[in-house]
Formats: structure tokens, sequence, C-alpha cells
């Protein structure tokens, strides 16, 4: 019933959005349209990703399902680049990790941990990909910040680029690791916690799922890029800073498919797959979307270095540190959510005010 | 015999406690009475707990003692803050959270390492209670710093606010899972580690145990507050500055009744009390007191914002994460302690001359 | 056979590094002499540590071979001390923890991974490590950048004997526990996993072992300083800051010894003692060789105190960081190995350009 609704719903906002902004209707009715289309397109690629899963193991339908995700950032920070907006690409990449590992993982503790009082998922995979936050996060976010102080421009551009080439050489080295050779070995032995192992028959077919997912992230992108046309107004009328649009708004907005599918997992019982999109999204950002576009933006006017500015790193080393002792124990209920959507609020007010 | 000497010491202590601060008697003649009289009554304290403990479970009896502990901080805190000392209201507090995290688990663990070698706790409510620290520490408290450089006070006051709001709440939330929702559902399951098993019987009974406690606590608050006002005639004659005094002598003394009853229950072995003792009184005095003195500030003339100095944030952000893996293994020794103490030290040695 | 050539090329290199220096070859040349050299010696050395650990038991090896190692180390920093070199003592300690941490480290998991698909080493001992890295690097280096800015020179230099002081005693302390008071409780159960449980016949005996590893560390530390000398001459043909030359340089060539023989033994996938070689001399150099120089400098004219600058002390907090997450599980692979690499190499690109 639900699903129907914002099936229509999806069917009808990209139609109703292509027009709004080609006869360019009110922007305060078109930030509701649009946010109301992009939701609705979440759910549908939601449960595109849960069929997916169902049919291709959990870890490379969170591994799609992120990448659609974030194929959505990817795109708009390239047209946010090329309009030489560098400092709202970083604020929005913060924004999409402190959202996927704080607000994502946080919402799906919470709503899964009100119906389960205890979920479990790999304590192997939550360590292993622990210690690439750390790696991402601690080490080739703040290392640059750090070293560049008495640097002239050119050397720092140096450092990012190199720094950008060893994280996406990394990220695929993980991918080496993960789905060649290393493909099994740290998996559970007790397969009995979790309930993916009861026969399920995905809603669409492995095709047809995946079809519909690459045309609902089409739809996403097309309608988010209006979106963030929106903000300038919208933020006057509401009194909300550029940071805080790039780091709360464009990063909820971002991640709209992401936290759509990973709480559906969660109230599933699907840990696993859960936190794949969360984390998994928030590592795919930090080590392959944001040195992709320190990489590309070499061939714009302005190129962008890998520099953050001290609240936005000390937000993601929080959140980092938060999340890894979090997940250490491999299981997840209502209060750890809690306490991740409480440090979410925290950073968000602070974001605020800044 | 030892009790009994420590009985009588309390009971003669408290009205040669009044008696010299009604008649101004020499205030450095007072330091020492007032605080073998807390001591003595820490001890007494300490023997009430314990009696509790046994009726009532290692962990209520932790969050009693805990409390009755705090009881003492919040009502010379708000003494304080009526004063507008709030650099000293935040000096004590960091004190407090760096006394109970390493010198009353240090004790604890370096005390009872003594006598066994190996000494086990429940590790879940150990990454628990790690996780809230971090939570505490390093979001909640490191966010404002970071975060208000830029601020006018008015902005700085408001965020103070918010965050205290949500510390409260979240403090709230781990009560209601801890003994609600999740009652029991971190226990370990091999109960044989640690001697609490042992049907004991409790020194005193519950009712009387609560009494005492509640006489006992009261008597300190009254000495305390005393032995505050020899501070400056004592820092004088020792060359302490203000800041030493609240982050090292405030803290030692105001948590004489942590200390002592910690100390005992790790002697018997039973870790699971000493360390709901020391991490419990931490998060209480962060999640709880902090916050509630942050609110009440605001019906004084000086309100009290939640920024603290460089010094006192690295230090408990150190204190948090070597707490953290040093108990993430689930028991200690007596090494264990000395990293602790010899932790507790350096920092004490920085505060004497910073 | 490979082992011969090394042999040959050790005694040879010796003779000739003598006589080059008594000569004053062409600098250049002599730095690739000296290089070669150490590497054949640090080979000679590997093979005795790798004997004398059969005989003697893996800890002890890996702790005869962290100190022949950081002997070399220590007499190098005393005569640059003596010269008043204080910030190239500091960066080459700064390197050699950073050496061990991430390069030592991260090529005995990569080179052991590449064999062996999993290996495992004491997680016990891992995180007793881990505590005591927070300790000495977030703690005992932290602590003193963050309280001595306020601070003249005489109260700067009591504090970093204080800690100094404190370092020491809390090492042999450290040491005392493994050694004497918990030899053995800390240990494995399952004994099946590594492979050291096979009788082994060491190549050389216990004596001879000890011997050769004598000279040949003696002869190490004799060409070492000669390199060090190479480095004006080399530096500036190669464009090297005296920065990036103590951290990198000089820590890689410091620890080529420890370098050959923890590669070595990760190779023979004996983990625990290429682990207590990499951790354990890490944790020689900061709680025992460095402050062992903070004291040694007061009888010199400049005395050194015990505060680093900020990218050294970022760049040592986030190897702790990422050492003690990924060793929480026990186990290593080819990419643990790639993450601490990767590391290694954004700082010293860092430093390259700092």
């Amino acid at each position: 019933m639900m699903d129907k609704i914002l099936t229509v719903l999806g069917v009808i906002g990209v139609p109703i959005s292509v027009a709004g902004s080609i006869f360019h209707w009110s922007a305060l009715i078109m930030f509701i349209v649009y946010c109301l289309t992009i939701i609705a397109l979440a759910a549908i690629i939601g449960r595109a990703t849960e069929s997916l899963a169902i049919v291709m193991g959990p870890r490379i339908g969170g591994l799609l399902n992120a990448t659609f995700g974030n194929a959505v950032e990817l795109i708009i920070s390239i047209f946010a680049l090329k309009a030489g907006l560098i400092s709202i690409v970083l604020a929005s990449l913060t924004g999409s990790v402190l959202g996927n590992l704080l607000l994502v993982a946080g919402l799906s503790f919470f709503v899964g941990g009100l119906k389960y009082k205890r979920q479990s998922f790999n304590v192997q995979e939550a360590q292993h990909n622990a210690g690439l936050l750390i790696f991402a996060v601690i080490v080739a976010f703040v290392i640059p910040e750090v070293f560049t102080h008495t640097m002239n421009d050119q050397e720092t551009m140096i450092i990012s680029v190199g720094i950008s080439i060893i994280l996406i050489l990394l990220y695929l080295a993980a991918l080496l690791f993960k789905f060649v050779t290393h493909r099994g070995v740290y998996q559970n032995n007790d397969k009995t916690n979790g309930s993916h192992q009861e026969e399920e028959n995905p809603e669409w077919g492995k095709i047809k799922a995946m079809v519909i997912l690459a045309i609902a992230t089409i739809a996403v992108a097309y309608v988010s890029e209006h979106l963030v046309d929106t903000f300038d107004v919208v933020g006057e009328a509401f009194g909300w800073s550029e940071l805080f649009i790039g780091v709360i708004i464009v990063a909820i907005v971002g991640n709209a498919a992401e936290h759509a599918s990973a709480v559906i997992m969660a109230y599933k019982n699907k840990m696993e797959v859960a936190m794949e999109i969360a984390v998994g999204s928030t590592l795919q950002v930090a080590m392959f979307v944001l040195p992709i576009l320190v990489l590309l933006s070499l061939i714009f006017s302005t190129s962008m270095s890998l520099v953050f500015t001290w609240p936005e790193l000390i937000s993601m080393v929080a959140a980092v540190l938060l999340m890894t002792i979090l997940s250490n124990d491999g299981d997840s209920n209502w209060f750890d959510g809690a306490v991740l959507l409480s440090a979410y609020l925290i950073m968000g007010i602070g974001f605020y005010f800044v």
C-alpha cells in the first residue's frame, strides 16, 4: 500500500519537477516538490536494492547501493566544482561522511533496535571498515591540514594529488581484498544470526531491479541538481548559512536513497546490508568520490585541495571514533542508534551557528 | 579494627569540623582535620555501598554510590557557580573526570591486581561505557570548543544549552536502556568470574545502609564546603595555582567516597562494582552534573558555557582513549593500574605548572 | 645462496666503509656503500635474532632484537645531542616510531600476507601494547606540547624530566609485568596458530648468535654514524630538507635491522616475533630511548625538552590509532599491510614538503 503510494508519487513527481524547472515555478514550492520526489524515488531505489541483495548477497548488494547512491553525489559535485564552489563541495562531502556514519547508521540502529532487542553484524567486517575509516579520516584528511600550514598553493596541491592517488589505489585494493583474494574468508561462521538465511523471493528479478535502479538514480540526479538551485532562496527564507546547507541539507537529500534502504534493511534485521550501505558508502565517498573530484578539479579553472576546515575535520574524526567503538562488539541496539543520532544533532547545531 | 577507628574518627571529626569553622581555627590545622574527617566518612560510605551492592546487585549499588558521591560535587559546584567562579567549576569537573577515570580506576586496578593476578569485568558493559565516554568527551565537549571560536557569547550559550539538553536526555535514555529495556541482556554468561556469587551477608540492612549513606553524604558535603574555604590559604602556603587546586585537589577530596569504595570493591575482587563506580561516576559527571550546572547557571548572573580550555579537553580525550583501550579486553591487572596512575601523575604535573 | 652473498657483502662492506671514511672518498659513492653494507649487516642480524628466537622463545628474541636495533639509534642520537642537533634527534625518534609502526609492521603484514592468507598473533599482547602506545604518544608526548605553550624554558624542562622519569619507570614495570609477574599469563591457549611449534633447529647456537649479533650491531653503529655525515651532501644533491632526512632517511637506515628481521619472521609465519620487533621496538624508543636522551641532555650544553612539533605529534597519534584498530582482531593479511604502508607513504610525502 505504502509502496504503491510512493511509486505513484515518484512517477508523477519527475514530470512535475521537469515542468517546474522549465517554467520557473516558485522556488519554495519546488523545494517541497523536489524533496517529496526524491523521497519517493529513494524508496524505489531501496526496493530495487533489496531485490538485488537477495539475488546477489548482502555485500555486493550493499556495494551496488552505495555506488548508485554516491553516483548522485559525484554528479552534483562535478557541477559545483565546475562552478568553482569548492568549499560547498568539501562541505557536502563532509556532510555525506557525517550523514552516513551518524544519521544513516544511527537511524538503522534505532529503528531496527525498536523491533529487535539485539541485532548482529559481522565483527571482522566492522573492524576492517573501522581501520579504513581511521586511515581515510585521521591519516589522509588530517595530515594535509596539519602539514600544509607553511606551504604555498602549489605544494598543497601536489600533496593533495599524491594523497588522492593513494586513496583511490587503496580503495581498489580494498575491493580486490573483499571480492577476490579474501572473498568469504572473514565471514561469520555462525550463520544463524540475522534472518537472511530464510529463502526469500526477490520482488524484482536481477535485470528488472538493475534497470529500475539505473532509471531511478538518473531521475534522483536530475531532481537533486534542480533542488540545489533552490537552496539560496530557501536558505535566505530560513536563515541557513552556506556551510549548514552543504553539510546538513545537501547531505541529507543527497543520501536519501541510502537512508531509505539502510533503514528498511535494519527493520528487516539485515544489519549486514544496512552496515554495508552506511559504512561502505562513507568509505566510497572518502576514498573514491572525494579523491576523484580532487583529480578532476585539475582540469577546471579552480583546483580543489584536500584541506578541510577544523570544524569539518574534528566532526569527522569524532564520528569515526564513535562508530569504531560502537561497532566493535558486532551488535547494535536502539541505544547505540540514539548515541549516533545525538552526535549528529550536536554537530548539526554546531554547523548551524558556525 | 580499622573500621572501628575510622567510624570513631568520622563521628568525632564532624563536630570538630563544625566547631573549627564556627570559631575560625587556623586554616592549615583545619585543612588536616577536614581531610581526615572526609577520609573517615568516605570509608563509612564505602561500607554502606558495599552492603547495598550485596542486597541490590552490583550495578544498582554502583549507581547509588556514584550518585551519592556526585551529589557532593553538585552541591559544591552550585555554591561556586552562584559566586561566579565558572572556571573553577569547569576545572573541578575536569578533575572529576580525570580523577575517576585515571586515579579511582587506576588505584582499583593496581590494588586489586596486587592481590589477584587477573580480574574480570563485563566486556560489553565496558564497551557500552566506552561509547558513552567518547560521545560525551570527544563529541559533546570537543565540538563546542572547535565551533565557537568565531561565535559571540549568545551563540555560544545557545549551543551550550542545546548540547546540555541532549546530554541529559541521552543520560536518562542510558538508564532506561540499562535498567528497563535491556536489563540483564548484556550480562556475562559465565557467572564464575568474580567472587560476588558466593552468598554474602551484608553488614547493614537495606534501610540502615541507605540512612547511613545519606547522613554520611550530607556530612561529607558540609565538611567539603568548609575545606574549600581553606584552599586559598593552603594554596598560598604550598604555591598551588587555582587550576591545580580545581583539577587535582578539589577533585581528589570531592571524590574521596568513590575512591574508598571502588578500591575496597576491587580488593574484594568485585571489579564490576569498582568499574561501575569509577566509569559510572565519570559518565554521571559528564552527562548529568555538568549539563545540569550549565542549565542552572542561566538563572545566575554569570552563565556557564560548555567551553573547556585546551589542556582540560586534551587531558580528558587522552584519559578516555586510554580507558577505552585498557578496558577493551574485559580484564585488569596491576600494570593496567600503573599505566592509569602514571597518566594521572603526568597530567597532575602539567596542571601544576600550567 | 642469498644469505651467502649478503654475508660476503657485509664482511667486505665494513673495511671498505672504514677505508672510505678515512680517505674521504666521494660522499655520494660512500652513501651507496654505507647503505649496502647496512642492508647486508641487517640481514646477518636478522639471522642471529632468528636463531636466538628459536632458542629463547619469541618474546625474549623479539626484545633482544629491538634492543640491539635501538642501541644503534641511541648511539647516533647521543652524538647528535652532543652536537646540539635537538630537532634532528626528535625528528629521527619520530621517524623511528612511524617507521616501526607503519613501515616495519606494514611490510611484515604485506609480505607475510602474500604467502599466508591470514596470520595470527596474540590478541592480548597486541591490546597490552596498544595501551602502552596510547599512553606514550597520546598522554606522555601530547600533554607537554599542549601544556607548555604558556611556560618558560625552565618549567618546560621540569615537566620533560618528570615525564621522562615516569616513562622509564613504567617501561621497567612493563618488563617486570611481562617477564616476571605475568609471565605466560596472557599467552594464547590455542597453540596451533603460527608455525613456531614445529621443532626447529637454530642456524647458530646461543653463544655464537649473541656474539655475531653484538659484532654486527657495533659494525652497523659505526657505518650508520658515517652515513649520517653524508646526509648534508646527499640532501643537497636530492633536495631533501633536514626534517625529511631525520624522519624518513635516518629512520629507515637506523631501523634496517628491525626491518629485515621482522619481514623475515613474517615470511616464516612467526607473526608474534615480527609484532614484538615492530611494536616492541616502538615502545622501547618512546618509553626508554627518548626519555634517556632527555635526561642525558641535562649534562650537555643544550638540554632537550619533550616537545614535538605538531606534524610530528599528529603523525604519531594517527599511526598509533591505526595500529591499535588494525591489531585489535589479532590477525593480519596483505591488505592490513597495504593500509599501514599507504599511511607511511602519505606521511612521507607530507614530511618531504613541510
